[in-house]
């Protein structure tokens, strides 16, 4: 199979190999090693000089981990969406409780960072700005540094990013551009199966969570902090993602971090040409910002995707994802983060062109 | 390595080979089989008919799980603890800000289902339960029988039982002796790495769930309760060890439930045997609550826990799990869960007995 889902990525061979070993005991000096080469490699990564925590957890989890570390009830947040996943982000912080003020952009576009800098200024009760930085739905990345500009010049609130589909593929820097929580996960660019996420949390945010009353057990930074002194976690760990993590880390850091941003900004650019090469639109209405991880695209008119999408599987073994909320049934995801390369995108195209010519117009 | 903690487990050959499996999406065809799969044999193991939840998480997620789903702010708990883990589940309830009753039995002992019954006849504002099935902190099994028909008996609030280190192992019956909410965790007897936590949850529950109001995003029942209606789940998955539970379950049911808890059983009297016979107290006063998949004993006076534990790892291979809380250096822990077998048990006790009869008086 091609998997082209923007999450869970296909995973190499030596990272496969990686998840088999033996089990060890999580209060051992195996694991200690393991986890202390992780969390180091990981810094490297999220070029960071701040702790980056690792919690067992899908990206959501992450999400989650970051609002009620962060804040208390009836805290004012500024919750910027430019898609289904900004929405999830909103919705969490509205479900505890923070006095949530939304700001959505149109599926398609970028978030705008004058809008943001006058919402900020409007009303400076804002103590946190939540963003996406690539917004999985719609294959958009906003322009992130000047987000984080435009923020720090309204009055600085917290600034949180998910980062859950960028970092690890595309340049983020959250020490020199202030960012005050970055959320990854590890199903993305980074080659390790679903079930971990990381945090890399800035001085502001430890600040921030020493005052934090939203109640949390499992997510608590504190908790994952005073163990990780010890490089250990409080909770039992998904010890197979980790050792998948140290080799996928090593291949990554083998690769260095220029040439796999450069990877990642050249099967973007791949991706889209032979997209409209083949006719079809992008959903991001501005190419400036359209994701250099994943590439969402109009399926054309009376064209069913749910045709299109099992069609390729079944007959090419590419697996592309469908849209989400309002836009499923009408456009198609295509991930290309991680282990992938251009022949990857070829047969993509391939099989995309052949299904397309012989595809009845049949959109439900 | 001999990895004999209670937790994680060793793997069999064909678990591991499981999980190197590619990965696949996890909203297509391949992922629905996996999926439904595993829980409908989560469902035979559990021994229930009633849904089987499957979170992305450590146990200590599954315990935080079951008290936000069920329960309100201000509602009246009683959490009854046999050790540490008892006390982890008493903080969770705690920090939510449920209105915990603390029913603490000393270590080594199990609870006494009169008391607990007690407790609810002298309270009848009590709306929940929390009580540990084994206690891994001290190796004691508490009657769980027992205990549900006290507690059916004395006005029957809701029962939320952590079976992380039992259900798997020990014979639990959910459905037959009528417990609300029944948790447990992939690393125990399960064969399965860390980072899945699996509840079987009753229509007692789901009827609390209804009008249960402590914030949840992540862990909420209702968005894994949908999801599962498509053999989904709500956020991306940990797959690979989906994969690890489908062979690890497939293993378990050729087995046989019986033989499964049969060997257990037999394991766990095996165990108590070969450490009395090298002259060491177990830390259950009372053996009838001996468990049989944990096995903790007390380190002969003046001799370093840590320095045994080294020992048996650096010179024999043998892994054990040392003491937590007030335990500490004093107590050793044996895991006899799982992929296990008197041959195993043989390897500790020879090692034990070697470095116990060459090991100096150096307790701290």
């Amino acid at each position: 199979m091609n998997l082209r889902t923007p999450g869970p990525t296909p995973i190499p061979p030596s990272v496969a190999q990686a998840l088999a070993q033996p089990m060890i005991n999580h209060r051992g000096p195996e694991f200690e090693a393991l986890f202390a080469e992780v969390v180091a490699n990981l810094q490297r990564v999220f070029q960071t000089q701040h702790e980056v925590l690792v919690l067992t957890a899908s990206g959501t989890g992450g999400l989650e981990a970051a609002v009620v570390n962060l804040f208390s009830p009836g805290d004012r947040v500024l919750a910027v969406s430019i898609g289904n996943f900004g929405d999830r982000f909103t919705k969490i912080a509205e479900v505890y409780g923070t006095d949530v003020q939304r700001l959505r952009f149109p599926n398609g576009h970028a978030a705008d960072p004058g809008a943001i800098a006058e919402r900020l200024r409007a009303d400076p009760a804002i103590k946190g700005v939540l963003v996406t930085h690539n917004e999985t739905s719609t294959g958009v990345t906003n322009d992130l540094e000047a987000i984080t500009r435009a923020v720090h010049e309204a009055g600085a609130p917290l600034l949180v990013v998910d980062g859950i589909s960028s970092v690890g593929s595309l340049d983020v820097r959250p020490d020199e551009w202030g960012i005050d929580v970055l959320i990854a996960g590890s199903q993305k660019g980074w080659m390790v199966p679903p079930g971990i996420t990381m945090l890399a949390v800035g001085p502001r945010a430890w600040e921030a969570h020493r005052h934090a009353r939203l109640p949390r057990y499992y997510f608590d930074f504190t908790a994952a902090h005073k163990s990780a002194q010890k490089h250990q976690t409080p909770w039992t760990p998904a010890v197979s993602l980790l050792y998948a993590f140290r080799e996928a880390l090593r291949l990554m850091l083998a690769e260095g971090l220029p040439a796999l941003f450069e990877r990642h900004r050249r099967l973007g650019a791949y991706t889209r040409a032979g997209l409209r090469e083949l006719g079809l639109r992008l959903v991001p209405v501005d190419e400036r910002y359209a994701s250099n991880t994943v590439t969402a695209f109009w399926l054309p008119e009376r064209c069913s995707a749910d045709a299109v999408q099992e069609r390729l599987r079944a007959e090419y073994g590419v697996v592309l994802a469908e849209g989400q909320g309002e836009l499923q049934g009408k456009i198609l995801r295509i991930g290309h983060m991680g282990y992938v390369s251009e022949a990857d995108i070829d047969a993509v195209l391939q099989a995309l062109r052949q299904v397309l010519a012989t595809q009845a117009a049949t959109r439900a």
